[in-house]
């Protein structure tokens, strides 16, 4: 017997990869944010996530909206993180017997706002019971080939720039758990960097989404693309609200920034010399990417570990 | 507050398919067992199915490589029911804490061995912690435009036909909730009619899986073709295992085969003077598409009602 927490949901994923057999017009596989497919002058991109109650969101904190709303957000990313644009989505559903249909209703609104917002269609999906309130979505989606960002693009010398604050999910987050006022809007009701994504693919190489924290995206980033990282601690965005979270809770906000997640911002590597490219989207540089070894350094070097972990 | 008994499946259903805006490129959305993209010669299949600890499957009976197995035939079913063939799959799943990681591999198992058996490549997924057991599937399929077999293109005067004999999987649930011995082996390791999907494609007009019981399907045939259909009760094919395992739980098998469901079938209309193209399929006609009214006949009329309710 062997607890899942000593393998983790890395090294199951590995599991699993190891023993697929490969088709022709696949692209890439497990691996990145999205699959990947042949579609002769595009990629197909295919992604999906699960949300559980408890895990993902807290009825007695999100509205049924915010968590309709949540769920097709955090496939949206995925799919900016690839450089392309959501298509279709399917949803799938299972109900407790505690919520009513007004509230099943809600879900669905807010899965409809967003999809209405980023132009995809909900094309089909599945109803069913359950004993927790889970949704799982799949997005489907295209990229044009020369957009297309991957995990493993980075080279290098490349800077690495991320596209907005961090650590303000987790904030939210650690301030509804300990019941006290503050920033938790973006928590409760999270964006995607949808529009941005699209503007940055023709410039960038290696992307991602922060789903697990900057530094489980980073190393994301050097496993996939057989590179290092130095990231400059002093430089990672953290906003006054986030650092105010912080005093609140006596926490320090660079864990929620490095091991939080969910803040759905791009973290993505650029030459130095295309960075005036991309200069209208205010990058946030924050690193390099380097021959080996992962690091995050205040003067001090020390080893860019921590990340969220499932299990 | 309104129960969602009181809506039901269907109707939650009908109720976010209303708000949906369609886009260029689909073919059905939400109302068959896939929806249906435009992509060359061929059209895209997308169906995705959620399988719950308790719901759709039991920790005490089936083995994890039966709910692997299990989660991916239910998926290949509905592809099967378009005339299709899967080409593609993602994986989500929820993790509790009292599975551990020789029970994960377990599952993966199946689902590969499956993956295997119909030739679909599993390409990505969603790993993650929940309370439940949960997995859900995605499976991307195509079928050439010629084969594509929709609910709505039933006609009247076609023969309704049945792939197999039904109420196999219900009979072995209920054995299992009753702790007796007898025919539960489909239930817990059922399989789809997938090859047997291709053959019937070119020859006939509505086809649909049977997840939900016989009398469930035919009315969806009938509601997406704007059709009757007239069931003969004699006609509907009902195992002697089934049967016995009836007689052990005094129960009536028919209900079974009307209402329970996850058989795996499939159900087809077909032109009376086609049916011998499709000689070597056996198929066994149960009824007629007529013009209005849904019956089941054993010599006196009866409305067709029935089918598996999730709420």
């Amino acid at each position: 017997m062997t607890d899942i927490s000593e393998v983790g949901e890395f090294g199951l994923i590995d599991r699993i990869a190891e023993r697929i057999k490969e088709k022709e017009g696949l692209v890439k596989g497990i691996g990145d944010d999205c699959a990947v497919l042949e579609d002769g002058d595009y990629y197909t991109l295919l992604t999906t996530d699960m949300l559980v109650s408890g895990d993902h969101f807290n009825r007695n904190w999100h509205s049924p909206w915010q968590i309709g709303w949540k769920s097709i957000i955090v496939n949206i990313s995925d799919i900016a993180a690839m450089g392309g644009y959501p298509e279709w989505c399917l949803v799938s559903i299972a109900l407790p017997d505690d919520v009513d249909y007004e509230y099943v209703d809600d879900i669905f609104k807010g899965m409809l706002d967003a999809s209405e917002k980023y132009e995809l269609s909900i094309i089909g999906g599945d109803t069913t019971h359950g004993d927790l309130l889970v949704i799982n979505i799949t997005l489907i989606g295209d990229v044009e080939k020369e957009n297309l960002c991957m995990r493993g693009d980075a080279e290098v010398g490349d800077l690495i720039c991320v596209s907005g604050d961090l650590g303000k999910s987790w904030a939210g987050l650690d301030l509804l758990r300990a019941g006290k006022e503050g920033y938790t809007e973006f928590h409760l009701q999270p964006d995607c960097r949808l529009e941005l994504g699209r503007r940055l693919a023709p410039h960038v190489n290696g992307m991602i989404d922060v789903s697990d924290g900057l530094a489980s995206e980073v190393n994301h980033i050097c496993d996939e693309s057989g590179v290092g990282a130095l990231v400059e601690k002093d430089k990672v965005p953290i906003s006054d609200r986030t650092r105010e979270a912080g005093k609140i809770l006596d926490k320090d906000p660079m864990f929620w920034a490095l091991s939080g997640g969910e803040d759905f911002e791009l973290v993505f590597t650029i030459p130095e010399e295309d960075l005036d490219r991309i200069e209208d989207t205010e990058p946030i540089v924050v690193g390099k990417i380097t021959e080996e070894g992962r690091y995050i350094s205040n003067g001090e070097k020390k080893p860019l570990e921590g990340g969220y972990k499932h299990f």
